[in-house]
């Protein structure tokens, strides 16, 4: 009897270590560090991150763990882009998703099989908690478009920083338009700086907006540029179909949006205003976009005024920025009709408001055709008298 | 006693099942799926890119499976590539690396603290088999620069395809010179296309450049053209310094190689010569390379009179590739001078083999000057006659 108990108690010995093992395998991957060192060590994970301070390319990288940055949406786009941040140490990160992961997730980077059923935001967490104990992250499981989640989203936002205060810079990951609506109108109330990002249905073109509300056209001043890709677009929609998607086209918007958030954050190099990438012929089409005087929303006005009002604070942080010209080039579709093909009565009405779009773009819809008195809409497009409202809405709604 | 007995039976079961559940959570992920479908279903891992065919993007996308890829160099940027391979479901993946994972190398996508001692080749295989199951992995953890690895190497890729023939495209993600030369030697020989790559010691600037023996310029024909950033180069390079990297720019790097990649395996889109990225201000500029009639490889020579004498393969390959002019700006600090800045002796050396650099690029360092015997190297820039061969071969090795 009593060998039959040391047996036992010797494979309760072995499963327990191996249990120990596999949860070590998983769970455990390195301590915490209090200070980022620049010591060209092995076990150093951050020295090939100080090195940029030694080669001049930032001046304080350690900076990066007094911020937070807030990501909406945790799929193919956020997911690396949390991944990014985490790995460059950022201090804080706050997560917005209200999907679950699943196996249809597989062909983007970041999420793994297992982790099917999970909800995005709880499987981000446990994997980048597990990449670098060093960040903060704090997760939020709901929909911020409903009245609720939006005043909660809104609080989140203004006083969850590391300090208690309002977080440097917010990532928009969405992949609808509702989202990205909401994120605006919240971005122009709090004045807060963000980067708009999305990838097209067809999975070959993506783009990355940076809007600085009063100084650049917010999301509602005029419709979301998109870049041209020469598809027919009638092939794109059809019932039942979902929407194409690859890592390559995600990962690239990923980094081109994370890279612009660090260059804003860390201060080096120029911001992109604007940057659009279409897969197809490797065209990467950059522009700036100015506000528009008649925006339907209330913040962006005021905004607008403020940032009149005062000295360039943008051109201060971004301070090596050089103003650059846009690349003449014009082979790439334009869609928008040039300021020579709209009538003398609509040049007039665009005289103040004008939105110029550059070479490979397009607008993502056609504005609505306003009534005198509800002055026209900034686009130096070719706006479709036959285009009803509820055409229009559909439009934006499927983006 | 027989109460002990049972608790400690209670005891196993419970931690049995413990560890059922924790290998389950780590190891297992979903089972094989023996053909690619296009049903819109959240367990269905390939939907999302079965969609690019019915949005006419790419024709046959399950061709993707008969595709065998090689990938030299399993660090931040090849890690990257093998993980995007393997989520669109490619056919096979030949890894190759000699380097163990680090804590220092966490600042990059893909690998985690957990794999720290572990093979490079051996850490990414257990995660891409447990990513994708369909995927087939072989793994080889030897430096391919040595001889007998360099031929054991000439054999796997000329071998090893899922149909035992050479492999479909091999990736070079190295950072170093002798590693490049080694898979451009391979290439020629055998007559296979490759891709090179690279980032900065900066981790502000990378590029991609694609190889077809016989037909663009192979990696010995001429100085490897690396991204302008304007930077300073003499704070880039101190005793005791080491490399900086950033996921951003490994990301991008990977994702517009395997992008380029896929838009040559599955025959869509416009497949880039050479693309380069400079974070700074996001330019991305695109030249294309003629091989080099007196290159020192003499397969290169082999390759090139081959295609010479047969009518363009590729061209009909990537059949619907416009070919198009280079960005005509010019504001970017082109390093190179122009033809009209050339003696005539010069040009008229030049005449055949004049290497055009485009904007925003520059050579990664300066050929030596040949005797006339020799025959002139075919680079329209400023030969330092001061440039000792020494120096060459000081700069050629810390690329």
């Amino acid at each position: 009897m009593a060998s039959v108990i040391d047996d036992l108690r010797g494979i309760i010995a072995k499963l327990r270590s191996e249990l120990e093992e596999q949860k070590k395998s998983t769970h455990t991957a390195r301590e915490r560090i209090a200070h980022m060192s620049a010591e060209v060590v092995d076990s150093n994970p951050y020295s090939r991150l100080m090195a940029l301070q030694r080669m001049n390319i930032v001046k304080e990288y350690e900076r990066i763990r007094d911020k937070t940055v807030a990501i909406v949406g945790i799929g193919g786009v956020g997911s690396v882009t949390a991944d990014m941040l985490t790995r460059c140490g950022i201090g804080k990160l706050i997560l917005f998703d209200y999907d679950k992961v699943e196996l249809a997730n597989m062909n983007r980077l970041f999420f793994t099989p297992d982790q099917a059923g999970l909800s995005k935001v709880e499987a981000a967490a446990r994997t980048l908690s597990f990449i670098n104990p060093d960040v903060r992250i704090e997760t939020h499981n709901y929909n911020i478009t409903t009245v609720e989640n939006f005043n909660h989203f809104l609080t989140t936002i203004s006083k969850n920083s590391l300090e208690g205060k309002s977080v440097d810079l917010i990532l928009s990951c969405v992949d609808n338009f509702e989202a990205r609506m909401a994120i605006n109108a919240a971005c122009n109330e709090l004045n807060l700086f963000w980067f708009e990002s999305g990838v097209s249905e067809n999975a070959v073109s993506g783009h990355i907006q940076f809007i600085r509300p009063g100084d650049t056209a917010c999301f509602a001043c005029a419709p979301p540029l998109v870049v041209a890709e020469n598809i027919d677009e009638r092939t794109l929609k059809r019932d039942g179909v979902c929407a194409a998607s690859l890592p390559t086209t995600m990962g690239i918007t990923a980094g081109i949006l994370v890279q612009n958030a660090l260059k804003y954050l860390l201060a080096f190099g120029e911001v992109s205003d604007y940057l659009g990438y279409n897969a197809m012929n490797d065209f990467f089409p950059k522009m700036a976009l100015k506000p528009n005087p008649q925006c339907d929303d209330r913040h962006c006005l005021l905004r607008q005024k403020e940032f009149q009002a005062r000295p360039k604070q943008v051109a201060a942080v971004i301070e090596e920025a050089p103003s650059e010209p846009l690349h003449p080039v014009n082979e790439w579709g334009i869609e928008v009709m040039g300021d020579d093909e709209l009538s003398q009565e609509d040049q007039q009405k665009d005289k103040q408001t004008s939105l110029e779009v550059g070479a490979g773009l397009r607008l993502a819809y056609e504005a609505p055709e306003k009534t005198e008195t509800d002055v026209a809409a900034p686009i130096a497009g070719d706006v479709g008298a036959d285009a009803s409202l509820d055409d229009l809405i559909a439009q934006m709604k499927s983006m």
